[in-house]
């Protein structure tokens, strides 16, 4: 089967200058891939013009003549029919590309995918999901970012869905479920929390309890469940910590000649570490809970490496039929809680 | 002026064992500095029994024959009068130490806190105040864990607390306040950070606006402000990662005799590159907004390193007046407003 994505161009810090270079790279290192370019034509052709044959016979540009705008309030965003990130969309809706991927405005991806891709019954809103690097390998981290004023009902589906997650991509029948708290203990936490976990106890799910934030980098469980707010804030936290890091280090190897020569002598040791460590590598946060198709959201500030990431785990939740999946993981889960009610 | 400082040495996970040791170094690092060890006096004795006699003439042990649970609802913490964390607090209020250093319970640490030393006016509970390092130095972010349930009128009571400690501490008399957000421009956030942000920009403080998660590592404010939940997170989340590279670097560092050569001959390098990153220095957070004298909070599951450095952060504080330099800096403010209104 060839995979083909709709790629908002437009969106992001950079736009073209990240998106179409990605694009390309993407192509070449997916020989069975597809890509339909969205965006401003005039903006993207050039772009383009320099290609290999190989690779421009596998793209497409479709012409759209908005952008929606990093800080554009829903209002605004909803008046433009002809915007990059609202035409990749109706691509997959319309069965013309089976995934998008954009590095756009946050809420109004959210927002639009709802409308054109519709969520799997029960769940009222889409997430955003993120696999997150552990010590033990990865644990699914939603919401982060796409809901910031949610009800306990609400983390409630984002434990069902990171667990359908969880289950359609690693085989893992049982994945264990964290709600994100302030303390383990059954009395810390706010309103929030305390009914959202008495909800997901009665639950048929694999209910671990609370968890801390280092929980989360621990991989305690296979999925953490946050509100949109707190698992924003710990996602660009973790970002903003990695890239001080790479400071401090640099720093110190730059101190004097010696730690210089050190610094060079580990610097295959280092590079690899850094590549490990690298925020870029796990850019791509899946918007869960869409019946439609795959939803791929890019950091906005993503750079043609990260978003390059982007596109190849869009091709990847497509090649493993993760929307099939996780309806079929869904259905069983609600028979199941029909049995058990 | 002799500082003293009363030590609940039977807080936290490890309770004596990490508490008494950290208490002779840092009476050993500190030789103006004296000690009351507040705690089980059979449990204690025999910790001390052995030290140099120059520091035992400095340290003194005071009988509490009950311990304030980790996971103790406050109901059940204020029946415990003889707790040794309502001890070490009260020796405060009474005059008998300048500062009290706790590894227990936050809630309860908190909320006796409150009680016994008074908040200043206009203060309605005290807020948990961490300097966290920067690329640019340092800055302080409040609150994080103490109150998880904020109106916003907390949030700006923290902003001015964390601008008064700015100010106090690195005779910084503007100080920067960011408010945490999951973005940065005036449409994002929930009800909380909004009217929290109006509350803000229309007071005296030096207000910037929002900050995002990774704006706290950056250094792009001198005080950030956020509620007690999203704070614990960003916190926690951050020493969980810390963690995890650091794993993630011996690893690398282990994966064969090549890697592990270049790992020796830098080690002076990654041995600097890990103090600066080690969370234990940074332990000790001030509880923000008493009036009757200084109280730190470490980490539950300190070691001795970290517990010593949050006893040498309480002595910092009483050395440089902290308590008397937040009230003049808010008598001040408080005249400014007053002008202004």
């Amino acid at each position: 089967m060839n995979i083909t994505i709709a790629i908002d161009c437009m969106g992001g810090d950079h736009g073209p200058a990240v998106t179409v270079p990605a694009a390309l790279a993407f192509l070449n290192a997916h020989p069975d891939a597809e890509a339909i370019l969205v965006g401003r034509e005039e903006e993207l052709a050039p772009l383009v013009e320099g290609a290999q044959a190989g690779l421009k016979s596998r793209l497409r540009i479709h012409n759209a003549t908005q952008v929606v705008g990093m800080d554009e309030p829903p209002a605004s965003v909803r008046a433009k029919k002809d915007s990059s990130m609202r035409v990749a969309l109706h691509l997959v809706k319309n069965g013309q590309a089976q995934a998008a991927v954009s590095a756009g405005n946050t809420g109004a991806l959210v927002m639009i995918s709802r409308f054109a891709l519709k969520t799997f019954p029960g769940i009222d809103r889409p997430a955003i999901c993120f696999a997150l690097p552990t010590i033990k390998g990865h644990t699914y981290a939603l919401d982060l970012g796409g809901n910031v004023d949610c009800t306990p009902e609400h983390l409630f589906e984002f434990g069902i869905m990171g667990a359908m997650l969880a289950s359609a991509l690693d085989h893992n029948e049982r994945p264990t479920v964290g709600l994100l708290n302030v303390g383990a203990e059954e009395i810390k936490g706010n309103e929030l929390t305390k009914r959202a976990s008495e909800l997901l106890r009665a639950s048929s799910l694999n209910y671990y309890g609370y968890v801390e934030g280092d929980d989360i980098f621990k991989g305690t469980t296979d999925v953490v469940v946050c509100d949109g707010f707190a698992g924003n804030v710990a996602l660009k936290t973790s970002e903003g910590l990695v890239k001080m890091l790479g400071t401090f280090l640099r720093d110190e190897i730059k101190r004097g000649p010696l730690s210089m020569l050190m610094g060079l002598v580990a610097m295959p040791v280092l590079r690899r570490f850094k590549n490990r460590a690298n925020p870029g590598r796990y850019n791509g946060a899946v918007l869960l809970g869409l019946r439609g198709g795959v939803v791929l959201k890019s950091h906005g500030s993503a750079d043609a490496y990260a978003f390059e990431q982007a596109l190849g785990r869009a091709a990847d939740a497509v090649a493993n039929n993760l929307i099939q999946r996780i309806r079929d993981k869904m259905e069983a889960m609600m028979d199941m809680n029909g049995e058990n009610a």
